[in-house]
């Protein structure tokens, strides 16, 4: 049974914010199953900053991506056959598949995953990369002590709110920067965090200092720009800066400026440190990923997904994430089981 | 037998480059002496940078000098007078006195000098902050390995001559930044470092990407600006910025602008720390002043003074510091013994 596949290619480099015509939608045969392969149809798809960064033409920590080259990126999928002798048919499985309907792998190119206990979603969300980028961002550099003072940017993001939600188990009083009212209140109401700032609404400068007048423990940056700042002008002693993402930044044509700041460091004796979450391995992942499931379980962590229906809609779906309609994790569902 | 002594105030907060106008020669007498106190009479006295950030309004790691307040920072002196039990007149010492010809400290307060092997004035330099500033923030931030590339800006300062020195000795390949081309010509024909550029003749942006194209592991920042832009550009997969100083910002009026470059630190999986010598203990210390010696006595270490002669100079010399016409680790001569 030959099965035709779509997929979506970066058809150009994006000059500025990601467009639709960047993009275009591949037809395909898929070829037969070879021994050891199996056949994925996927489920979600995941869209995530860091895609923007391989569409880009300078240098970044992973290749960039060619014109005709497939979107990259994770998706949680259904294994419709197999001819490998460890996954059968109709396991549940994460893969590096990309913006695809259909994807042949290797099975050793894929996770098992265990979906008894979390809708499959989650494991492209808070129990996956972004849930993982919050947890070793924050407990690994930042190291959180209870009574401590933490900012974080992008706040009610993938990662910003579960940066916040482990942030406050930990004890700290935390700070959030949102770009909308709805997301401050989900913050501070739902969330717990202490205070939000709509960059937005509100005057930064003022609003850091009124809520954390040099004594910023800790800041996990996703965005960059003004906010970091604000940020580099109130921190605490010996604070820790946790450089995730700088999703101000990411469509800029030329270059930023920015006020140069780098003094801050040396009065405050502190650091920043930038994080990728692929530096930690499958065992440190493991441990993560239980205990996240745990404080899931427990109500400690909540957390809010972003579905969009259809296939065909990714490429729309992916600028949300660049003009702040984006709230909660942003998927693609692609399919049924 | 009532001494008069002289000291330099801060007269004026600067605007811009310090200016021998914000400074005020103050004659004072001296009170007698107290049982536990000693009267020093100065020798050598330091001029750094860092002394540009007390003279400032805004936010230090240390108070800010307020009008009419001596000048601080140490000298090395002779002791003229005792009334302490521990240590007797004629003994060498080292004080945080300040601008000062004379001083009158409690025996606490001060650090008795062994001038058997060097130099007094060392202990103002190589043997003392500037040197330890470089040991530490290379050894215990930095932790240079052989092989790895290092840059160092101000090169043949009186910190960063030896910083590149003590990297040469751990195996590294060492670039230096400097300003002229007798100070390029002494880092690497005299000191042994690999490459200098001179940042104002030289294309820096070339430079950097011709000797450590995308291969910098570690900055020791001295100056900021544009040479850290550039080294941001460079560095390698795990590179560590140390902060040490930022003396092309120090007489800023307004804010100065430059490109916000921290998606290079996720990019390379790097990090930027701020430094400051005081954070290190005695006990380090002591390890690495052993060190330095034994390093100088092998001829692995060299060093350079500038002294200035005459206590009433000190302010012109001052000055010197932030022109790039300071060339060696800058000192004023007040007294001989």
């Amino acid at each position: 049974m030959k099965i035709i596949n779509e997929y979506w290619a970066m058809s150009s480099h994006p000059e500025g914010m990601p467009d639709i015509k960047n993009f275009e939608l591949i037809r395909e045969n898929l070829p037969d199953l070879k021994y050891g392969q199996i056949l994925i149809k996927t489920l979600y798809l995941t869209l995530d900053p860091y895609m923007r960064g391989r569409m880009r033409l300078g240098p970044s920590y992973a290749p960039g991506l060619t014109k005709g080259e497939i979107m990259t990126g994770e998706i949680v999928g259904i294994v419709q056959n197999s001819m490998s002798d460890n996954i059968p048919t109709g396991s549940i499985v994460k893969a590096r598949s990309g913006w695809t309907r259909y994807s042949i792998l290797s099975d050793n190119d894929v996770n098992l995953i265990d979906d008894s206990s979390f809708n499959i979603s989650t494991s492209l969300g808070v129990l996956g990369m972004p849930g993982l980028t919050a947890y070793h961002g924050l407990l690994e550099i930042g190291k959180p002590r209870a009574g401590e003072t933490l900012v974080v940017s992008a706040a009610s993001g993938a990662v910003g709110a579960i940066v916040g939600q482990i942030a406050k188990i930990n004890g700290c009083r935390v700070i959030g920067t949102v770009g909308s009212k709805i997301k401050a209140n989900y913050i501070t109401e739902e969330l717990g965090f202490d205070y939000a700032i709509n960059y937005k609404s509100e005057n930064i400068s003022e609003k850091i200092k009124e809520y954390c007048q040099n004594n910023i423990d800790i800041y996990f940056d996703n965005v960059g720009g003004e906010v970091t700042d604000e940020v580099m002008n109130n921190l605490a002693y010996k604070a820790r800066i946790i450089v995730c993402g700088q999703i101000s930044q990411y469509n800029a044509t030329g270059t930023i400026n920015g006020p140069r700041n780098l003094w801050a460091l040396i009065r405050t004796q502190s650091k920043i440190e930038g994080m990728l979450v692929s530096e930690y391995g499958d065992k440190k992942n493991q441990v993560a990923i239980t205990r996240i499931g745990k404080w899931i379980s427990e109500g400690k962590i909540k957390y809010k997904e972003d579905i969009v229906e259809g296939f065909e809609n990714a490429p729309k779906a992916f600028k949300k994430l660049f003009t702040g309609e984006n709230f909660g994790k942003l998927l693609v569902k692609v399919s049924d089981r």
